[in-house]
């Protein structure tokens, strides 16, 4: 077990309960000893149900298995354990899904249609579904869980459980929605996956509840980057059970959607701050490129560059890896339009060091835990915010100080 | 200065002169003390000239110069300086690549259009151009330097000088290809640039040695990858002065471009070898991809992606990493058509690890310092073969544990 994360918040915030929503937790002892590894959450009839995957190529059986019930709109059980990924496990991998929710759906007299399931953990590694579904009554049966309780059982390598919450009001009636993830590093030694399950009261048409879960997605768990790494497994699902008000008009979903932006951004970001071997938790700021597209491309290049993130772990003023990330990300840019600062303090005019830049205030933000950095590409009015952490002796000591 | 790497070849090879080509070098003291850092490349009238460049949209003021030199077809001389980029010092930069090349075409009374320069080393540092021409007058009346000498000028945190020659018979004529290179890393610390610089008695027509020099650095200098970053610098010039014979018939220029070829690779991958913090040397060949460009990016995705590079750092067969860096290359592929090979010996089949997959003889190649990664797609007839190299706690200490 690793040390918690220098970056991680002090403590798991206060997360509701969400009408409609009921969990439960149990050990398999498949790969983790004394502690829980599977959890269930059932969902009251009439629940929307949308769904975020990973884009690879080699996508697991369960994201394969759970594309189709995010289709459909609706939910009635997810099904999530940790340690085995069922990645890139072939025709048994896929047998093995489907064993467990024809299993659950019996158990639960649930339609099978209606269940998802995710899995984190090992690549390659076959997956026994029998050690799965022989805990089906025991968990039907069990007493709730608490939120936290369920981010502790998905995690795999991540030193702390992650959860956020927020509220709104629609017409005179209190909404909640909360919601937990998993993932540290985007794949982490052997283990895949970045989840996250986020479950709300309100009441949100499928169509509706997709299109701003993957508006959000966009600015939150896609906005991250560890090790520019991505999992076979990634997948983040979303449930609205409607027993407190209804969303009808377009204000109300721009509420929803303001409140869920806030719950997935912490959720993401504690992720990052989750980022293996990390010390810095850094924040990137693109203004100016030629379209937000640009302005992505361009943070993830700076987000991703190992010699960007290794000057940060070095506590090193290093400006010109940033010119290099900018000028190597293939987006519209202009050197000599380009303005770099470091800790809100501006480095560069007129393709060149400023004439009076002093680097000691940027040594100083540099020595902090928490690093911004703003590229104005001075070009357009694209903009993107990326949120990263250095890399660090830590991480490599995680992922090659290690033999499988 | 860092110990010579592990990987390093036994011995600086025997380059032969290159009828037609004189060179000097010098030391100015900008950076380096007690050992040379500037090259002078003289071509005597009638030579053709190609070059490459970085794509980087911050490239270097050498680079956007000497651009027009290389469309131009024709080269006198080239300057190349270790220590200082010249990049991202806006229009000072621009000022002083004019005057060094003013400068040494008074010298050298050769026109000023027919100078190509180079500069590697710390970005953003305004360049003096005073203490470099100050040179001029002694590198002129210098008696000539080897190739291992103008090898060992160009280096910055490189930590072996690297050269290749090939020869090839033209007409009953011997032609020889003489080049050196630089680069250690995409980028070292404050440091930019892959460079090379490879003559040849041969003549051949401008146009020819361009698309030969293109088409051979996609297979060289282009296949190779430590870090994923690319400078604003990378440059590389191919020279030929015609003293020897001269290329006519599609079948001289096939047996140029093979002879070019293993020069260029040659020095490609000792650019791999003295990759920062490098332990073990990787060559991966991606066959059966939908296209050339299809199995490169496959390749570039299993060659940059930080985790299998640590996992090899690590002595450790973790194939299921080479799965996800196969899923997030965002090419197709197809999980049951995937083969996945180390050191030869096949680990999947169908989607799957293999039945009978037995880890020892993988385990024991990883333990080598040189690992083969076959990774064969099954959909078309795209081939690409990529060399890198591992990511070790070498590489945090040079690029993090460092101070500006």
């Amino acid at each position: 077990m690793m040390d918690k994360s220098p970056l991680a918040p002090k403590s798991f915030p206060n997360l509701p309960q969400i009408a409609g929503v009921k969990m439960a937790v149990a050990q398999t002892g498949m790969k983790y000893q004394n502690r829980d590894d599977l959890l269930l959450m059932c969902f009251d009839e009439g629940t929307s149900f949308a769904g975020v995957f990973t884009k690879s190529a080699t996508a697991s059986a369960p994201v394969l298995a759970s594309r189709a019930v995010a289709d459909s709109g609706s939910i009635r059980a997810i099904l999530v354990n940790a340690g085995n990924a069922n990645a890139f496990t072939g025709a048994k991998g896929v047998s093995s899904v489907e064993a467990c929710i024809s299993a659950l759906s019996k158990t639960l007299d649930i339609p099978a249609d209606m269940i998802a399931t995710a899995s984190t953990g090992v690549i390659g590694e076959p997956l026994n579904a029998d050690e799965i579904t022989a805990h089906f009554a025991a968990l039907a049966a069990s007493a709730p869980a608490s939120w936290q309780e369920a981010a502790l059982a998905i995690r795999t390598t991540d030193t702390f459980e992650k959860g956020a919450t927020a509220s709104f009001t629609i017409n005179g009636k209190n909404c909640v929605i909360s919601g937990i993830a998993k993932g540290s590093g985007m794949i982490a030694p052997d283990m895949a996956t970045m989840l996250g399950f986020i479950a709300t009261d309100a009441g949100i048409a499928p169509d509706d509840l997709s299109d701003i879960l993957k508006r959000v997605t966009n600015d939150s768990f896609n906005a991250i980057t560890v090790d520019s790494d991505t999992s076979t497994s990634d997948s983040v699902y979303l449930a609205a059970t409607g027993q407190s008000a209804t969303l009808k008009t377009k204000d109300d979903l721009v509420q929803f959607e303001e409140a869920l932006r806030a719950v997935m951004i912490s959720l993401a970001t504690q992720i990052v701050r989750d980022g293996e071997g990390a010390s810095k938790f850094i924040t990137i700021d693109v203004t100016g490129a030629v379209s937000e597209a640009s302005a992505r491309r361009i943070g993830l290049a700076i987000g991703n560059s190992p010699l960007v993130k290794t000057a940060i772990a070095g506590e090193d003023a290093n400006w010109g890896r940033i010119v290099m990330a900018v000028g190597k990300a293939g987006e519209p840019a202009d050197r000599d339009k380009l303005a770099i600062a470091i800790g809100d303090i501006a480095i560069t005019e007129d393709g060149q060091r400023k004439h009076d830049y002093d680097e000691a205030p940027v040594a100083a933000h540099m020595k902090g835990d928490e690093i911004h950095i703003h590229v104005d590409i001075g070009l357009g009015d694209g903009k993107a915010r990326i949120w990263t952490c250095d890399l660090t002796h830590g991480y490599i000591s995680i992922n090659a100080d290690y033999r499988s």
